[in-house]
């Protein structure tokens, strides 16, 4: 491996240092000093240990590399250009409007496998992205830079379990140690040992290395590369700043550009100085072979659902079978779970796809950054657990928000239709959260037909989806046939003489539905809507029916109120001068019955009909 | 300490072995077998360790106890009566609607701290906890017990990480590790020095005991007692079902209740035999002393905010020197960061009250979690971050919400306007996060004055408040004897002709009156809100507005439109037959100067205007 020498390696390193203080300088903000203490890391990796092809970064079979240090990015930028995808020139462009340079790393680039500038999550998708490995046959290695600072973050550690759990010996992770956060020294400061033997113990081959010493480096890379059976990290003593004598090591330098002008050209000059120019550069070695292709399923050819019409299935299970469907179709798509496999009933996927199915231990953040990293090497990963534990990894999806990544969550157990679990396990925001990223699908079935079309639909589609499934059983509504493009509703109930539209979703489509037959007996038509997808909303629809009922339109969901399926609804209708009453749930729920709860907390068929008759 | 003998204490176990089976059997639903491999150890702690009044669970010098493992709950009910708190009857009482006996414990019963059924948290509060006695200068000790599932969760290592940086050895966990999860059995099963490796490794006294023998247990207890500067853990191997030969060490019983009827009374009748009734009860020690009593600080006496109209400063800096004002003021208040107190300013608190001050590193889980037990032993904690990362600790601020804690969360560099650092640093769904918890106090002001004004409301509010901060500076806006109210808001603009009605927050306000003046100019006069508490919302003061401006109502905010500041606006008018038309942030941002991406994100001026003259 080490065709590369050491001269040519430090070459590259200094001018890594020299890319990334210019570009700072230039954009007038960023963090310098944080690329500096990585760069010989950073030449070591790029230029002698990992195998790809720099024109193509997204070649399956390219070794990859996770910047969980998201911070660091004009480095990463830099690595780039050096490697010759791009004119370093285009590095000056950093964090202005017009470049996807941003300052922190996105996929808009397309060396980048998810973003990262949110501590802790890089490395969560390193092991989707090293598991992901073995799924398409390839022998990639995985690599993955972190701060120190970063590693009090709590998900590190679900990783390290992860990693060591599943055995990756594809993966390499290296923590950039330069003993200083942004606002003091770090918790351990240089005393690496301290951190090695936490790795150690969660089950890493753990080396201490001088993160300025390329050949140690070099060596620790050999070891990890030798290792087998389990991850292994390397602990880098480095120093912040290193190489600009005036600020490395300094405390008050996090996050701060040079100044243009004579403190950025002093700098410049005096990494120039470091140049040895005695050896030629450095070239990179290509990937190690090919993995297996694949070929996406038809799925045109998946049977039509097989329920009957009346039968009592919950969404949670015909989320389960449909999942062992279209999974047994098609080989991109991966199952996680976080221990709740036989409440979610993920462990239908799991008895036809063994092998592409994780269990992730109660650990949510690693069970969605996985996910992240599956998605981004092409997998279709489902990800699920109960929808309130899915908020463990809120900031997991917001940045897979960001990086606009194709997985699928699932959410079961949603609401206080739970019952007697009470309040810790009922989802009532999860509609909210996932509401908040801009173009993710939101699915919220109420049958086991739907359901089931609506996951081979999320499938498909491309992008970040959500499905949200209820505990209870519910009456099977559709016929096998129907049909459930996302951005749809159902119109279950009608006449021309509407005098109003309920809109529900879930377990409330039901209670709508009751309303329906109690103010049908006393003589009061109602339009029962099933906006079975909360976003995209079925605004054409929506808009319809509160021009027939003379705006009066009337949601309900087994959420809060905040975020959920009535601002959804009220939105869409913003200019239609419709009132939007929504009913939800308003206050902390608590333990109880399920219908006792739904009735209690404001949702049920009875606040229905009040409220329809309030408005008529 | 042991002045209970052995055969007493295992009697104790069998009976709330008893009361757990019969409890859950009752209800129908629950976790008997988490109960039954925990009865020894909460034997031990609660009659023969802890020290506390059985009557008065809140006194502030008990001993505390915390059950991380919540859905253990009965045998916590059941303790608590043993111990005389209530009577042993009310015990069937469990899960349902009329009981406080929750399916997971809440603080609506007086002897929980904190809500806990989300793994990983109770460890967390515990660390608040225990740093609250060296607050008050008590010698209580806490208790926590978690899972051994439960370990898989990062925010345990967070909170291990944490207790050892500030050697807590007022702290004690013990991991219940029954070696079955619920799904399958978990990671270690009975390895359990593995386990012990790694809390060692974190800093933590780590002792392998065996959880069904109550010698060994209380040695244990002894040692985490004599052991100083660091805390303890005791990992304590047990059996999952213990005590009934048909359930224990099996697979698949987790969560799941004995039938009532035979089932049950076969496996009571089992536990009955293993009472020795040899020796008299065990009676608990009183807590050890008395802490330093809290006089409340007199707020009226607060001096006015020292700002001049028209000086530039942004509301995260104006927080930070008002934190530190009302913190000098009043013992209780408590700050917490995550190694960016220099950005969001919480380091002018740590200037003049370092003592209350705690660094959590970059760990928003445990900074969160603390502030949770820190609140529930009375004291009032601000943690604070960049608003995008609180997000890292959704999970907790819900389950702070269930818990109805009086915790103040501050969340700075809020939306698009932070601008080159980019969308992993924007915080764009932070406010429909807070909306989502019902009563929660959510606050975003725009100025120097009505940032300091609201730092002393939301201290004296009782309950869970956030305010948003922004980072560039702004106008100073408002007379240093304005006032504040939550719920208020300010109407900064209003004519008689007013077209329409712009409702802006945080930086929009700004936006908002250079919109005005443009307006003005072209003759078209609009009216200005300041909504400065967006939760609770002003509604009488947006429905008088919209009345006035015949329901041409528009809300401008930096973050996405699902769930923040438009979505409050429209709820609020729901009845009004307003039209609400939302400008938000639609797309996920980039990088780009503050002032541009306000533009190219859609909330800027420009937007406004052309808004309302689309609408007039």
């Amino acid at each position: 491996m080490a065709a590369s020498s050491v001269a040519a390696l430090q070459d590259v390193a200094t001018q890594l240092r020299i890319d990334s203080v210019a570009s700072t300088s230039r954009a007038g903000s960023g963090h310098p000093t944080t690329c500096l203490s990585a760069a010989d890391i950073m030449a070591v990796l790029f230029f002698s240990e990992m195998r790809f092809d720099p024109k193509n970064p997204q070649n399956p079979d390219n070794d990859r590399f996770v910047l969980s240090k998201g911070h660091a990015a004009p480095i990463l930028y830099a690595a780039w250009a050096e490697a010759g995808l791009f004119p370093r020139e285009q590095l000056m462009e950093l964090r202005t409007f017009e470049s996807d340079l941003e300052g922190h790393p996105t996929p808009r680039l397309n060396f980048v496998d998810v973003a990262t500038g949110s501590l802790g999550q890089g490395i969560c998708a390193a092991i989707g992205i090293a598991l992901n490995a073995r799924r398409i046959g390839s022998a990639y290695r995985t690599y993955v830079l972190l701060g120190d600072g970063e590693i009090a973050e709590g998900s590190v550690w679900e990783a390290a379990d992860a990693a060591s759990h599943y055995k990756l010996d594809n993966l390499c992770a290296i923590v950039d140690a330069n003993a200083l956060g942004q606002s003091q020294p770090t918790e351990f400061g240089h005393e690496l040992e301290r951190i090695a033997a936490r790795w150690a113990a969660f089950g890493w081959k753990a080396l201490v290395v001088d993160g300025h010493d390329i050949s140690d480096i070099r060596k620790g890379l050999d070891t990890a590369r030798a290792t087998s059976g389990q991850p292994t990290v390397l602990v880098a003593r480095t120093v912040k700043g290193k190489g600009l004598s005036a600020i490395a090591g300094k405390e008050g330098w996090h996050g701060k550009a040079l100044k243009s002008g004579e403190e950025t050209d002093k700098a410049i000059k005096e990494l120039e100085g470091q140049f040895t120019r005695t050896d030629p550069k450095p070239s990179i070695p290509g990937p190690r072979g090919a993995s297996k292709s694949e070929t996406p399923a038809d799925y045109g050819k998946l049977p039509a659902p097989n329920y009957k019409k009346g039968d009592l299935v919950a969404t949670r299970e015909a989320w389960g079978t449909a999942l062992a469907t279209v999974g047994k179709a098609d080989s991109r798509i991966v199952g996680l779970d976080a221990d709740v496999k036989n409440s979610t009933f993920s462990d239908r996927f799991e008895k036809v796809a063994s092998d592409r199915f994780f269990e992730m231990f109660i650990a949510e953040q690693v069970m969605v950054g996985a996910a992240m990293g599956f998605a981004a090497r092409g997998a279709i990963p489902f990800p699920s657990t109960f929808a309130c534990f899915l908020y463990r990894a809120a900031d997991f999806i917001r940045m897979a928000g960001i990086s606009t990544l194709n997985m699928k969550l699932t959410g079961s157990h949603a609401g206080v239709s739970i019952g007697e679990d009470g309040p810790s396990q009922m989802a009532l925001e999860d509609l909210a959260m996932m509401r908040a990223i801009p173009n993710a699908v939101v699915l919220y079935p109420c049958d086991a037909v739907s359901t089931e079309r609506l996951v081979a639909e999320m499938a498909q589609h491309k992008g970040l989806a959500y499905m949200r499934t209820s505990r209870p059983k519910t009456p099977v509504t559709y016929e096998p046939g129907d049909t459930f493009p996302i951005g749809g509703s159902k119109v279950l109930r009608q006449s021309a003489d509407d005098k109003a539209m309920v809109v529900g979703a879930g377990i409330t489509v039901f209670e709508a539905l009751k309303a329906y037959d109690i103010l049908k007996a006393e003589g009061i038509p109602i339009r029962v809507v099933d906006a079975y997808s909360v976003q995209p909303i079925d605004a054409a629809t929506l808009k319809e029916g509160a021009k027939a009922v003379k705006g009066r339109v009337l949601t309900v969901e087994d959420h809060y109120s905040a975020g959920g399926l009535g601002d959804a609804v009220a939105e869409a209708l913003a200019s239609e001068g419709a009132t939007v009453e929504r009913l939800a749930v308003r206050e902390i729920p608590r333990s109880g019955e399920p219908d006792e709860l739904v009735d209690k907390f404001g949702i049920s068929a009875r606040h229905i009909v009040e409220a329809v008759k309030a408005k008529s």
